[in-house]
């Protein structure tokens, strides 16, 4: 019972609301729609058990994530949150494949880096000009 | 009713399955848990609703997203489903921010490839000396 009023929950169940009310501090009477579709989904009954499970401090979030996933099955009654996990994970494979795609591409250049370096190396260990032919004495390149 | 024996539903609500039972084709007796756990969060009530609610071909995705969902809120009583939900988001926002990484580093590494080829260039024009360095006569060189 909140401010004299029933919960939303005993009120569409049209039960008095006593004061010790397991869903009161979590279906305001102003808010009827969030009871009405976990109540269409779920049951008040079940809720009602699922809420008797638990401790009080972790209440709040399950009556959140069961009007998350009633929501869900209101708009998606195949299904439901379900449909959200499957598009989420098709999200990760695709960020995976990217991100794959990315880390391939920066080891390529890397791998073309370090060859070009190691050629380069090979030139200088070779063709001595090639370190001296900005500062070398032209004597040096005609002997 | 399949292969004489009443589905999961109707054994576990001691009930007659009919012919057209709307639970058989999806609750074999076999499995019993499958029916059990569907009833314990959404209630054979609400089932049957959902069900009804929907066409025929859609009913088996429906009764599996369902069966996942009751799967979840039994491991996880306080968040279900939207636990996974939380997770996999967490998962993409992890994948993405890899992902801007990889890319900012790419980028990095082709601007600074850019400017490279780019200064190579100033070189080239004011000193052509060091294109030349390796195949050009001495002549060139010391004119």
């Amino acid at each position: 019972m909140a401010g004299g009023s029933p919960c939303a929950s005993c009120k569409l169940l049209r039960r008095r609301c006593a004061k010790d009310c397991i869903f009161a501090p979590y279906f305001p009477p102003e808010d009827p729609h969030k009871f009405a579709i976990v109540h269409k989904v779920f049951g008040a009954s079940n809720v009602n058990k699922m809420l008797q499970e638990l401790p009080d401090f972790q209440r709040a979030d399950a009556v959140s994530s069961l009007v998350y996933e009633a929501n869900a099955r209101k708009r998606d009654p195949v299904y439901g949150s379900v449909g959200i996990i499957c598009y989420l994970q098709n999200q990760i494979s695709q960020l995976q494949m990217q991100l794959a795609f990315a880390e391939a591409e920066l080891l390529c250049i890397q791998m073309r880096q370090e060859r070009s370096l190691a050629n380069q190396h090979v030139i200088d260990i070779h063709e001595p000009s090639s370190l001296f032919c900005a500062t070398a004495s032209p004597a040096f390149l005609n002997p």
